[in-house]
């Protein structure tokens, strides 16, 4: 895909990012918020409504009382209990919060019964995890997966070395999500040059440029991953901290290289140097 | 104050509870928002409309988008780059979360450091604490501190050992905000004989139920904190979690005194055993 006509209607980037701000901080996805509200900072001279900003209309029923309680035990880490109490509950936001209350509970208890720190447990032996992946497993065949659980199963499937599974999962979270970055930040961690047929399935949207400059920077194709970024940065990111330092990076790698071509270039100066003596 | 005719209107309950709950995450205060949660979904029952449901407008401005970042950062206990990010802001949410971020820094850096677990360092010998102290200090002669800064600053005054200053915080910040059941908390944990003048300075909210049945409990006056969150229970919070484990630990006090005259008992009828021998 390429990257040099990039053109991207502010307005509505920005209204897609307070949309992927409002759902990330509902289900407790702090390291994508966080990332989407560095973003959005970057962005905080493109005008919105007040209105717009407003978040829909909840429904009042029993299930947000028992929604809002069950955050409430996730805020304070008491995952079993925040999972416990949305099992019954039908909203996917709810359903998201079960699964991701048990995957937090399972990987507390992990690091709580951590003997020894340098060699953490094999989770492809964990039972519990397992157990997980087997129920979020059948709401996918009931097709009851939104874009955020697919995600979370994503996860829990390269936790269980199943990664070519758990790539089509990220895939598909990211289709129906775009905005949520954690996806695509795993998405980006599994990609090797086995999976790069994967490229062609990802959506076409704003999100992908910066997953693609991340890929590039991954890999080391310094060059790439800066023309996209400084792509970005002219086109209404020039103050986002993340793309200043995606940047930085880009350039300290390029630097680095230079750096050890020199003890080569010192040594083969060195030999010549001797033959010369 | 007597709460045998206690009567509650239990929507403006409830939309209270909304409103404290709505004001309580946005601050990052998760243990009265939990507490507020259990009593709010043991009202599940009572209807409020939708548009009651939602939050209230934002504005749009820039301040918002850095009050969103700062929370980004808290929510990941990033605690000294959030209260950075809103250090120039105005609005009284940002205001509070400026303080309290610095607050948990405090907190965090202390436990940090700590060699031994089983000596904690002198708060009052805390620079950072003092410094947080007078900053508070300063804008609450400047009268720019609400109910929930309020709070704080009395947190940190009893840290420094300022109990009495610290009081008249706490009862400022239940004046303001009668629903922050936190300071309510604090205040219960610093009344005793001595600062009973203090009572009459309280407000006459609903709230004032839950704050004198929760003393009385603390103080051991069991029956008189039995009558109150069984009236409590009876005016609409029969299914609440929280009042019915209250109301067991009255119970379970009034047992075990009994229990504890037992051996006296036992005691005595050895005696008299003895004696008849």
């Amino acid at each position: 895909m390429d990257f040099t006509d990039l053109k991207l209607d502010l307005s509505s980037v920005k209204l897609d990012i307070l949309r992927g701000i409002h759902q990330c901080s509902e289900r407790g996805l702090f390291q994508s918020l966080k990332w989407l509200s560095e973003l959005n900072f970057a962005l905080e001279d493109v005008p919105v409504t007040p209105e717009e900003l407003r978040p829909p209309v909840e429904d009042g029923g029993a299930e947000y009382s028992t929604f809002l309680l069950a955050k409430s035990y996730f805020n304070v880490k008491e995952y079993d209990r925040s999972a416990y109490f949305v099992r019954n509950c039908t909203t996917p936001k709810a359903l998201f919060l079960h699964y991701y209350s048990q995957y937090l509970s399972i990987e507390k208890k992990k690091l709580d019964s951590m003997t020894d720190t340098n060699c953490p447990p094999d989770p492809t032996q964990n039972e519990e995890l397992k157990t997980l992946c087997a129920e979020l497993k059948n709401h996918f065949y009931d097709n009851k997966l939104d874009g955020f659980c697919s995600y979370l199963y994503g996860v829990v499937l390269k936790k269980l070395d199943l990664k070519s599974l758990a790539i089509d999962m990220l895939v598909k979270a990211v289709q129906e999500e775009p905005i949520l970055w954690s996806a695509w930040f795993e998405l980006g961690k599994m990609m090797g040059d086995k999976y790069e047929h994967v490229l062609s399935s990802l959506p076409d949207h704003w999100m992908r440029s910066f997953f693609t400059a991340h890929l590039y920077l991954e890999q080391l194709n310094n060059d790439e991953a800066l023309n996209i970024y400084q792509k970005l940065s002219s086109e209404g990111f020039e103050s986002s901290t993340y793309v200043m330092s995606q940047i930085a990076l880009g350039f300290h790698n390029n630097r680095s290289m230079f750096l050890f071509q020199k003890p080569a270039v010192v040594f083969i100066k060195l030999v010549f140097d001797f033959r010369a003596c």
